[in-house]
């Protein structure tokens, strides 16, 4: 359909018809309830403001998925519907929709935008396969406290990697396999603009105050990158920023997103967000929600349905608001028509199978896991030695086919390869046993085992949407399990699934290996084992400081530097019963490879407006293994006048390192690098010294200076 | 010595002898190292810029007290100063002297302004008798974290009650106890100009960030209703402020500070803050430190040594900075005027030991101790029944002296009244048994014990500056201790001290009854025995919440409201591992007396601006204990545009209520006390509805409404 026709259409909605377009639902009002196999199960579902002919003015629908479910829904719909304009399905599929991918924050451990978005052009194909247009994701919050259970769907604390590999998410969705949105992409949703991730004390839905300098330096970046991208959709988050709810406020919404930002596309609330601007305490009703929603540009209600009860009470009060309401209506329909759905609404019900689960994402997933893995700490543990076949697997997660982490989408447990089964597929002449606890193994067998992998972690439903902790140490009985594992003295290792980084402090002596395989998805257990047994070496790296104990909460990289920079005085920036800093700090993480960093060169050690300069430096891989190193690079302001993080990364490249080879980095450093955002909110820079740091925090290469 | 004089004087000066007046050093200079016994012990101990004539400029002296050190260094120094202007003598006197009375945190739960300000006046008495003019005191710093160990010398997490203490702690000190400042007054030093509670992580010295909104409303709150009492001084604090640290921050220290608060007095730095602005790496080098700290308007510079060292090139390149100095040194010289010391600079060295530890100030100390403990639990535990006459007091502070809580002044342990000591005060029949812990106990001495104190807390060391704290549990052994007590099966309950909430979550159950002493100073034993043996009932009620987990932090009772109010619900804003709320909110304390809160009543239940309203209740005492009871009336806004906390403490009254006796209480509110901070920072109010509550945080007792 072209544009014109589009703009015909919308000029034939009545207001209700408009509003509607403006209104999302879920699919039990039209088919009932659907159980875990997608079959109704259940009556009609209407409530009131969703009853006759509304229903049939809907513009999209949450919560339902597969290809017979939405054709379905689609072709009541359509039925009904006086013009016929098709539905939206959106959905959650924040790693994966059937095909599970690692979770978020474990895909940034990999620091590979290739990675990242081909992880969202599987999920892509799979969603279109299964009849859903847009996707909500990607999260791009930045998050430094490890308490809030949703950093697990976040890409770390660093701004620019969150926006680069939020970047990379919504290119992978929207281009999809093909590169063409309309054949093969699903609109991507960004989220959750703005500030989510700085909710006080790490509790979920709170409370978010800041500087604006510290917004838009750290908090907005991210959406601020990614949105470079394009995304079809932004999501309002449920936190309040600086006293207003950001689904209320046309400071965040209209000025910030769509006016310094640039954002033209469509603006979706949370979940119920719009009726939650009276527990907010902002509306005092249902009208005054929608209304304030309505003016800061929340285009469209997810769930709640004020907007249908209150629009014409609204739009008499504040008729110009019709402009606002006909954009929103047109980037609906504009969105509906690039996707073909005027054309054909429906999905090609038998192809579903064909694409859910095929073979080359499961391929794609494997390898992805592999990437995502971190090596945490190896007194030598690991590889397991190739003469060790005896090998006994426990742990709570030794045998467990609950690999997926939280949003597991439509993933099934029974598709998930156990450590185990991915063993044998390494290797089926290893003698595996896998037992629960140690007290479950046969004494014999301990005595004549040649290796233990100790399987531990954080259950997924423990982190997520919701899911904030005060306690966030490793469980206690599994820290029992590991030292009475230690007292076996069999050479071990331990490997830790979890959502969140773990405070540690307790137990890591007496853990001489550690990968993390956050959640890795359908396919763990053979990327784990690939890993563990040495076939593969791990190779990612930490994307969010490892706290010591569960207060030490906020902890991050790039902190502000302080007056009295912490030391072993009682009298510094320090808590006095904790060691100073992270256990493992952002960029931590070993391989097997033995690789070397040397030979680094500057091309010259000043730089002025429109300079650049070069620094190079070789790793060379003494190993067997090809592997992709993360190089990182960060600067250290000497003196400005504002002040700055200790540590600001500002370059990092995954760079392929075949075996036995030495590979040459190059990173430039311009102005634009070593700039900051001063109180006046300007980008400047001071003339005078900075130290470049490559991967190491601690020691400089160079001593650079802007003149 | 009129101003005229003072003015003529300042035209005498030279510039390095302005800029000596502008420093502050220790007495170590004038007199060498002195010990604890105030004896000097060691050699000169000059440092290069202290050499010389350069020592006989100096304007302040930190560190070094009693009439006799005071008088030989104002002596040693008025031989060699040209001018003869003698010094000034400052000194962290924080809760009391020699005499030690509870620490901050503990007056603050009398929420009593008599009682803060009858400390202060007497702690005034004893520092000018021992030679000092300026202390550095009050603290009102806003809290809500209790991993930062200088919650101990807050107020609490209310700004309103933090900001009328620490008036009223400034009047105490600068009135003294004839109500005459240049009689028996110290000068205060208002601290830490600002927001230095609001460290991130509760990390001392950290970096603080926040919306202005939110400085405005809550962290500078404190500091603007105690400047009202126009103390001599402002301490500028270690922090920085949104990216700028406070101490060359002009926007802080002038604009807002002399600016927006009107503070016309003299601004010193903390302890070597100058010198740290290049550890926060603002400053390059000392010339430049010392220049933005001249420029912030930090009159003094304590400690370190910049301004002496660069003041030639600084006044050399901004020549116009000489009316700032000039300024600043006509102020100094008028408070040492003003003080009397032209006239007479030395101090009576025959009066300080009258002074000092004078019985009326240790009744006072008793008095004051005993309303600054909170009875947290009692399952009719306490008081200690009468026909209990053997008891064993257990514990690590069962026989301790240590309870003067940290910044102890010149208090000496030795003058500590221990609980044993306390009770035999009480009642010389009690059969007292100490130990430090339960095996010490011989088996049939236990058996024939009548009751069991459990004297258990965090050491006075743990708490204060420097000492942040990721753990704030009762330690392990204590707990462990609570647990073997409670297996006797004998009647027992704990006391408690510290200096800021514990974590108790994991041993409340175990624990019948908790009287919580904070750090009651000198007295401590006299007062706390005088309460758990009934002989007077405890008032105190809590200004900080105790949160459940060390994790838990931030907790305050005026947080703001959210989309998703903590529930039930894992959708909610809570953590999921732990129970919502604190475990001892905001306003809580119990007493022995069971009185009752009745006869509500409201003069009208609308308001409009201009007109005020009354509620009144009864309080009502059938017991036979005189006590002071703390009521607190808190508002709720049902609706704003702006989002408010879910409480917001609006009125206080501390009422003695007479034994067997109702009392009639009352309490206005007008327009401002239901205004609030607009996301403008415009006072605002909408019409519209406001619960009441009095002293239950959980149920109003009048719903009003606004025109």
């Amino acid at each position: 359909m072209d544009n014109k026709k589009i703009i015909e259409l919308l000029q034939k909605m009545t207001l209700a018809e408009k509003i509607g377009q403006l209104s999302q639902t879920t699919g039990e009002h039209y088919v009932g309830k659907i159980d875990s196999e997608m079959v109704e199960t259940g009556p009609d579902f209407p409530d009131h403001m969703l009853e006759g002919d509304t229903l049939y003015t809907m513009g999209s629908i949450i919560g339902v998925s597969s290809a017979r479910i939405t054709n379905l829904i689609q072709s009541k719909y359509l039925q009904k519907s006086r013009l016929k304009i098709p539905l939206l399905f959106m959905h959650d599929a924040i790693h994966g929709y059937r095909t599970i991918f690692p979770i978020p924050l474990g895909l940034s451990c990999t620091w590979d935008e290739g990675i990242v978005q081909q992880a969202a052009a599987d999920t892509a194909s799979e969603l279109r396969a299964a009849g859903i247009h847009v996707n909500f994701s990607p999260m791009v919050d930045l998050v430094r406290d490890s308490r809030w259970g949703r950093v697990m769907e976040s890409f770390g604390e660093d701004h620019l990697l969150s926006g680069n590999l939020g970047r990379a998410m919504i290119r992978g969705y929207q281009k999809g396999e093909d590169g063409e949105f309309a054949e093969s992409g699903v609109a991507a949703c960004l989220k959750h603009f703005a500030a989510y991730g700085a909710g006080i004390g790490g509790k979920d839905y709170n409370a978010v105050d800041m500087s604006w300098r510290e917004f838009y330096a750290y908090y907005g970046k991210p959406y601020e990158i990614a949105l470079q991208e394009k995304p079809k959709f932004v999501m309002s988050s449920f936190n309040t920023f600086n006293g207003v709810p950001v689904s209320a406020s046309e400071q965040m919404m209209k000025e910030i997103l769509r006016g310094t930002y640039q954002f033209d596309n469509i603006v979706i609330s949370d979940w119920g967000a719009v009726a939650e601007l009276q527990n907010h305490r902002v509306a005092g009703n249902g009208k005054e929600a929608a209304e304030m929603a309505l003016k800061a540009g929340i285009d469209i209600e997810m769930v709640s349905t004020l907007y249908l009860e209150h629009y014409e009470q609204i739009l008499e009060e504040n008729p110009a608001l019709i402009q606002d309401i006909d954009a929103a209506v047109l980037k609906i329909l504009q969105l509906k028509n690039e996707m073909g759905l005027f054309e054909n609404p429906f999905v090609n019900e038998a192809r579903e199978n064909e694409v859910l689960m095929n073979p080359r994402f499961l391929e794609h997933a494997k390898d992805i896991a592999k990437r995502t893995c971190v090596l945490l700490k190896n007194e030598q543990m690991l590889p397991i030695s190739k003469e060790y076949k005896k090998i006994i697997i426990v742990g709570p997660f030794a045998g467990s086919n609950q690999l997926l982490g939280n949003w597991r989408c439509k993933g099934s447990f029974d598709d998930v390869v156990t450590l185990a089964e991915g063993m044998k597929r390494v290797d089926d002449s290893f003698d595996l046993q896998v037992y629960e606890s140690l007290k479950d193994c046969p004494q014999a067998e301990l005595e004549q085992s040649d290796y233990i992998v100790v399987a531990v972690g954080e259950h997924w439903e423990l982190s997520g949407e919701g899911h904030s902790s005060v306690n966030i140490d490793l469980e206690a009985s599994q820290q029992q399990l590991i030292r009475e594992v230690k007292q076996t003295n069999k050479p071990y290792a331990c490997i830790c699934f979890s959502g969140r980084p773990l405070a540690l402090q307790n137990i890591i002596d007496d853990i001489p290996a550690l990968l993390w395989c956050w959640y890795p998805g359908t396919q763990a257990g053979s990327a784990i084992a690939e890993l563990i047994t040495g076939q593969d070496t791990p190779s990612g790296k930490l994307t969010m400081s490892f706290p010591r104990h569960s207060a030490q909460a906020p902890i991050y990289y790039n902190e502000y530097s302080t007056g009295r920079p912490a030391n072993e005085s009682s009298y510094s920036s320090r808590y006095q019963d904790c060691e100073i800093g992270p256990l493992f700090p952002f960029g931590h993480g070993l391989t097997y490879t033995g690789a070397q960093y040397s030979d680094f060169k500057i091309s010259r050690h000043h730089l002025t407006a429109g300079e650049e300069l070069t620094i190079s430096f070789q790793v060379s891989n003494p190993s067997g293994y090809d592997y992709s190193e993360i190089t990182i690079l960060y600067i250290e302001d000497l003196v400005s006048k504002a002040v700055r993080p200790v540590r600001e990364m500002k370059k990092y490249q995954v760079v392929g390192v075949p075996a036995h080879q030495t590979v040459n980095v190059q990173m430039t450093l311009a102005l634009d690098d070593l700039q900051y955002l001063d109180t006046s909110l300007q980008q400047t820079v001071e003339t005078g010294k900075f130290n470049i740091y490559i991967n190491d925090l601690d020691h400089p290469v160079f001593t650079i200076e802007y003149r």
